[in-house]
């Protein structure tokens, strides 16, 4: 587990995809997060975060029987170098071999993975708190905490969906020097409280900005409810999309001291408060 | 530190007064409570909050001069019979001795005090988490969490606005029973992604209800933004006030599962996420 201290401040521009992916369709999938990556570079961004699972679609019965080794492994190299190609640091999420178990036939995590623009893997996390009974049916829950990496200055971190409902997550890579946490998600319209409450809340109580990417319509049977969302410190909100799909990009503050924020970490008395 | 078990659930009336109060004036103020007493209780109501320090105004700096062991002694006394008389339990904030030091001149923290519909006190809690430089000059911050008190079944408990923001705060009443949670607040109109973003994001993340009490108006040379809200799980909100005086009186299922909210107390992984 990695401490970082940048303390540094300064605008970056971040694109959002929100889209609807197509379950077990990861060549049709990547080639909608290349155009992305694409519009978003020529825009002149610097990171571009994207949905939980967009890389295969968020279809956890159906991706079940579907992974394999071999249709797994080579999806990472191919947003590495579409990183490098477009000149753009990527998050994307993706299933993810487990090590340990039978090499053919191993569990699937869901995984969070970060490149910087030239293509260089940043992190690699595989989600704790999975949701549900298909999820949970599906993949192997990661054991680790996300690491907090050093990109352009800042620190960069992540969770994924279900994670950032819990305070503990993100206040755990807050303490570690956190100041941007990309977060992809795959919500529906039932869980609005989620972009609207719950993710400004995690930025606002950590004096940090949280990116959250969902998918939009109608995928494997689930209907999602967009409203990915840019949120900062005292209840700023950089950007929110719509219910539809939709290619945010934005200029953020990141590690800027707010005018009224209040020093939340430094003030926290977890000594009284155990929790 | 008492831990409680009720999975009660069951339909309560709060009541929220929300106002402005005259500094160093406490029967005035003493009076505009009473007068919310006698029209919450005639409408039905269980319980009344009232805002941060309502009893003395909110004016550390006014206060902090005012302060006596004469002036401060009484004023429990006076609520306490007001709950009786009304029949109403009642929340309320006031200065409160510190034990220990001079009793002539003790120390004063900023106290939020409960009493059952027969006046019985349930819990007396010093705010841990002083806010500003005023407030700090002027009180003492306590050094313990707050009681969670079995009252008609239910677990209720407190903490006192600057506390509310902290997630780990809530969090622990939570993991001990809590299901309401009654926060007496004194916040300007500048902090409105408190009560609009983080009170329901602190009652989302631990299914339980906060009754959250501010201000209204011009007060000790600060405005205050009123906007006191009930939230409940899943983002619900059962009331939320304007800008000026209002008194709310609204019933709140308290306790109750509901569809679609997740276990999120069942399901954190702390001992991965350690903060």
């Amino acid at each position: 587990m990695t401490t970082i201290q940048t303390n540094l401040s300064r605008s970056i521009r971040l694109a959002i995809l929100q889209d609807r992916a197509v379950p077990c369709d990861p060549s049709l999938n990547i080639a909608a997060i290349d155009k992305a990556a694409r519009i978003a570079a020529e825009a002149g961004a610097d990171l571009l975060i994207t949905p939980e699972l967009f890389v295969t679609g968020y279809a956890p019965p159906e991706l079940s029987g579907w992974m394999t080794p071999a249709r797994i492994r080579p999806l990472a190299a191919e947003i590495s170098t579409m990183a490098r190609h477009r000149g753009i640091a990527i998050v994307a999420s993706m299933p993810d071999a487990v090590d340990g178990g039978d090499p053919e036939h191993p569990s699937f995590a869901i995984a969070s993975i970060a490149w910087d623009a030239t293509g260089e893997e940043l992190f690699r996390y595989h989600k704790v708190h999975l949701f549900g009974p298909d999820e949970k049916a599906a993949f192997v829950p990661g054991v680790r905490v996300p690491e907090v990496v050093d990109w352009k200055g800042l620190g960069l971190s992540t969770v994924i969906c279900y994670d950032v409902e819990f305070p503990e997550a993100v206040r755990n890579l807050a303490l570690r020097g956190a100041q941007l946490v990309a977060v992809p998600t795959a919500i529906t319209t039932e869980d609005g409280y989620i972009p609207r409450i719950l993710v400004p809340a995690r930025a606002a109580e950590n004096n940090l900005v949280v990116g959250y990417a969902n998918h939009a319509g109608e995928e494997g049977g689930l209907v999602f409810g967009g409203n990915s969302v840019i949120a900062g410190p005292v209840g700023r909100e950089f950007a929110r999309a719509g219910a539809g799909p939709a290619l945010i990009i934005v200029d953020v503050e990141v590690g800027a001291r707010i005018d009224g924020s209040p020093d939340y970490l430094g003030e926290l008395r977890a000594d009284i408060f155990r929790v």
